[in-house]
């Protein structure tokens, strides 16, 4: 959604995540927001020319700390230079901890009557495959104004623009009208397994006037955007064995398969034109109302622009024009973000594989919770009679 | 199939290959065969007998050099070891040599009015995952009377073992009544690729009167088997592209996914009863004769022996008994021998994944060739409008 208030003075300097190209966050001075009850902001905009190489070094420092999800000593580096970059901007700083969870990292500044709330993360998706990468993932290099590194949108760059911004309109206001808490974790994309266990803790945490989700940026064609809602997310792995232990595929016409077996269950789960087709899981999906369609309607839709990032000629169902948008905004997804079985190395071998796992992702939207959705999967896959393919959640 | 003539006096050292618990070579001198034409065989026994240990270690000795199918530098060494030790034994040996590929090594023994040829090979199947072996694939180890390594079975040991006992049988009587010519090349793992160029180069290699094939051993209860025909053997790849890189799944309701689109293409090849469906495919295919059908009844069929070592319950479409012993021996076979798309580390990775691969194996039947097999594939997936599911033969 963009809001027609804010101004973008133009774009120079994008960082940019390899695996997720239509993802960026923006770097420093380039948007010059003019909300009409804020104070001049000349001194602002000074600050924030002097400090915008200071500030992408600073991102390219972050970026090397290579925060992959579970790699428990990067996770525990990149919170430490969080917290110490938060410290630095003034904040008063604590650094939460839990037994075998990385620390949840909490920064407030300013005073007044309201909070805002940030919420972000330090850790950063796994960055294989590394070949696709033109430099490594935690190499961040400058190239055509845009800066190449992993975490550099999606979180490490939005926190870090942010905390700088504040610092900045801290600077020159003398101090902030209001509190703002940022609450930087460390498995955000790993299903942020311990936060409600950290927030049960601390309940004040999330006490507030609004909140900042990690995302943030510019669409495909570089328009600021205000994202005002999200998805959910279910995120499982499915897995059969058939076997004691892989085979010769010579016995196939007697052993069973576990990679045909894994197909199989997968194939019931979507339609020939790529509709979803888990049992009962549409009932538990809002439909968008008539005012949310209208308001749709007004928003733009690079349909090409996307096409052409990822070269593809045509989307999902082969849908277009509003009905892919209304999808886009308002339908839960089944992804399979990852499946394997046997053999996949270079070159032959002739085995029947013992078992097959699949990684499969739901976005979830209004009234479908995790547990629904489970739910539905589960008794899918058992209606069919495949009771043998386990649903391990969060792995 | 077991010949009756054979008198197996007992097994005591059986060579393992873990990947196929099922298929052993016999070592040595277990099985004292006694055919009534066949002069009297002491001095033979007794050669056996002091060479056994020596012939365990020469095997062991092979079993050591990582000969995996396309790594060239260690196949040339199993080359060189196998002309060396037909060599040791008297044979007049020939190095064949073709660019790209590794050689053809013959080795020629006695002399007489007929010829035996033996088919074998002095590659293995790629030794991964290596996390199942106990000992590792080529550190040899003998354990509880059996001996543990990659090629052990399939087929250094089966190919050793004949030499030894050809040795042997050479010393023993004097000079050996036939020729036997060994042909054993590097590549009977992936496909045997220059094979028939090599053969067409020398056509006089494969006049002979009667041919062993590289396999041989013994049955799920120890009993000594000759095989009298094997099927053949088509190996593809499918591939499927649909984006220009992985996407990040939150754009999964637009972005298509590869990995659902090779499920989805699979899953048209194998109806609900696990029966193959690729159009056209068993109009190839010759159904068995009433003669072969009454001599299959005469064979043994170690149903709950198989279903035992491999932990499985039941066949492949829920098959028994004379049934699945029919489909054992006359029908071909649709395998997935491996597939591997999107993220499949550990933890979790919300990716639409660009590009996803399967190997398929087929195994043929009289009068199904590969060309045939591989037109019907291409034809079937053609027709549900899976024309962007490539099929790369022999990779």
């Amino acid at each position: 959604m963009v809001d027609e208030a804010l101004k973008p003075a133009g774009l120079s300097l994008v960082a940019i995540d390899r695996a997720a190209p239509g993802r960026t966050a923006t770097i420093g001075p380039y948007h010059r927001w003019r909300p009409s009850a804020m104070p001049d902001l000349e001194t602002f905009d000074r600050l924030v020319d002097e400090r915008a190489t200071r500030w992408t070094e600073e991102l390219i420092e972050f970026c090397r700390i290579p925060s992959e999800t579970d790699q428990q000593a990067p996770l525990r580096l990149a919170a430490e230079w969080t917290a110490e970059r938060l410290r630095q901007a003034g904040a008063a700083v604590r650094v939460l901890e839990r037994p075998d969870a990385p620390p949840l990292v909490i920064g407030e500044l300013g005073d007044g009557p309201r909070t805002l709330l940030s919420q972000d993360h330090y850790d950063v998706q796994p960055a294989t495959p590394l070949d696709l990468w033109t430099s490594p993932p935690f190499a961040p290099e400058v190239r055509g104004g845009r800066l190449y590194a992993r975490g550099a949108a999606d979180d490490k760059g939005e926190f870090l623009f942010r905390l700088q911004a504040v610092e900045a309109l801290q600077d020159a206001l003398g101090k902030l009208p209001c509190r703002v808490r940022f609450i930087v974790e460390g498995e955000e994309e790993s299903g942020s397994k311990h936060l409600a266990a950290y927030l049960a803790d601390h309940p004040d945490l999330v006490e507030g006037h609004g909140a900042l989700i990690e995302g943030g940026g510019v669409d495909e064609k570089g328009r600021p955007m205000l994202v005002c809602g999200v998805s959910g997310l279910a995120y499982v792995q499915l897995s059969v064995r058939t076997l004691a232990y892989d085979a010769h595929s010579g016995g196939a016409r007697l052993l069973p398969n576990a990679a045909w077996r894994l197909v199989q269950a997968l194939a019931t789960l979507r339609g020939p034109n790529d509709t979803i087709t888990i049992d009962g899981l549409f009932d538990h999906v809002r439909r968008p109302t008539e005012a949310q369609l209208a308001h749709l309607r007004t928003l733009p839709f690079e349909e090409e622009e996307i096409k052409r990032i990822y070269s593809c000629t045509a989307f999902v169902s082969g849908r277009t024009g509003f009905e892919a948008q209304v999808a886009d905004t308002f339908e839960p997804t089944c992804n399979i973000a990852g499946i394997v079985s046997g053999f996949t190395g270079p070159g032959e071998k002739t085995i029947t594989p013992c078992e097959a796992t699949a990684k499969l992702d739901l976005r979830l939207v209004p009234d479908l919770t995790p547990e629904l959705a489970l739910r539905c999967l589960r008794e899918h896959l058992d209606r069919r009679g495949f009771a043998d393919v386990a649903i391990v959640p969060g792995s």
